[in-house]
């Protein structure tokens, strides 16, 4: 039974894995009230002591929703067999699980096929960062505008949102290339640390602080590319051209053997540098190297 | 003759390519008596009708030398052979020639030797962004610390400065691990531009700005990795570990298939991180890889 008074958008949420759990507690401490649902149902017992409902089943959890629906499972393949068996005609789907752009485009389609409204989401937080905004944790959203602008402030309770456009895949683009440039980001860190390691005289946490507002600062580079990118002109605005960058690897590399670090974090980048200079560009920006990677 | 009534320090300049060029105008610009030289004499005629006094040979140069000698030659080999010659013996000699770690402590004996003192630097400019303090550009210096506390004025009159340790090498060492991090971003963030470019109903201006951001916030996990290599507790403080990591490349790569992406730049990365969660260390953060790439 229910019984909050609020006016609150109601929240039926199914899946109480690590970040289930987080979006759970953000939405009962925002007063929205919340349905919950775990294929384990001991994962919802504490929840239930803080205000939620919790269901037996998926298909009870959906056919009592009167606000969205969201979906924070294990992966694609979960919200198929959970969902199986569940009437989700004229209900507001918000699927929070990671996948894929075209996971989350073939999930449109479902949902579309089952009479559903339908929004994907991907979150760009650890559960940690849920329900703390000065973390500055945030969700992409896409799909269902309409849909997105009606739920807009319960879907904003557990972090920031970013509408990243009508294709239900968008968000999930945004989540995975922001991941990716990351995982660039963390291997360039890597063996950063991995050279002045074994300086023992070098003060790690100056040299860390050194790097971070390097990086950041380096980080503008994709305002660059991206107008290189949507001009069609790799050559504007370079300062630092895929030639000086390429002669400078020569130095990174040598001092990588001097102390004694593996480069193959880096060496992939700069063999794709090189290439584009000797296909006679070397006057581009970094711009110049996008459409090498792109095997059409 | 120098017609300068200045009480700044006169700077002798070796060297003046583009970045040669860029320090001199800036040493100008600040009132520097400034005496230049450069093996192909026209480069120095522009700078010579803007005040510096153009000499015909380093020897010469350094002869005259009141202040410090600034070296920007082409690379180590040529400092060898442009002061090949010139009498060293009491000067204070900051070398911004381009060099690794063990050049610049080479160097540095090399110097000593001679019976100079020597500094040397690393500068993380281009030159368009020498004497333009909004720019954020700087330069790293390391060696004589009573060298650089003397002339420090003078040497933060191009870009800002950043003292990092008595070793001479660490100058170098500090500019190739920025810049070997920033190699590895700019891999990713090619990644992350490849993976989006084929969407035409997607605003790369505004995913520039949100790659940015995040790359720029997530650059803070230096801090931790710093943190965790100073105390050898490699899983204190994670928040997402290599296992969650590793588990979530597979969402990347299969994203990077779909959208005609060779991973070819990330998966170095991916399989170190897999590699550390096989050897039963899924519950570390970063740090538990730096380690993996040194052969010692």
């Amino acid at each position: 039974m229910d019984t909050h008074s609020t006016s609150k958008t109601p929240i039926t949420l199914l899946g109480l894995g690590d970040m289930g759990t987080a979006l759970a507690r953000a939405w009962l401490t925002a007063g929205h009230p919340l349905t919950v649902w775990n294929r384990t149902p001991e994962r919802a017992e504490p929840l239930a002591g803080e205000g939620a409902r919790a269901v037996a089943t998926p298909a009870e959890a959906v056919a009592s929703a009167t606000g969205p629906v969201v979906l924070c499972l294990l992966d694609d393949a979960s919200v198929g067999e959970v969902m199986d068996g569940t009437d989700l005609n004229g209900r507001d789907v918000v699927n929070l699980t990671t996948n894929t752009p075209a996971q989350a485009q073939q999930r449109a389609r479902w949902a579309e096929e089952r009479g559903a409204r339908f929004l994907d989401g991907g979150i760009m937080a650890v559960p940690s960062m849920i329900g703390r905004p000065e973390t500055g944790g945030y969700i992409f959203y896409s799909g269902d505008h309409a849909l997105f602008e009606r739920h807009r402030e319960a879907l904003a309770a557990p972090a920031g949102v970013k509408f990243v456009g009508k294709d239900p895949g968008h968000a999930a683009l945004h989540d995975i290339a922001l991941l990716s440039a990351m995982t660039g980001m963390f291997a360039g860190i890597t063996h950063a640390f991995a050279l002045v390691g074994p300086e023992k005289d070098l003060d790690q946490t100056r040299f860390a602080t050194l790097l971070a507002e390097w990086i950041g600062a380096m980080s503008g580079a994709a305002h660059g590319i991206a107008a290189q990118l949507e001009s069609g002109n790799y050559t504007e605005g370079v300062t630092s051209n895929l030639a000086m960058m390429t002669a400078a690897n020569d130095t990174l590399l040598a001092t990588a053997q001097d102390q004694s670090v593996d480069p193959r974090l880096l060496t992939p980048y700069m063999e794709l540098m090189r290439h584009r200079v000797a296909q006679g560009h070397g006057d581009e920006g970094l711009a110049g190297t996008v459409g090498l990677l792109s095997s059409e």
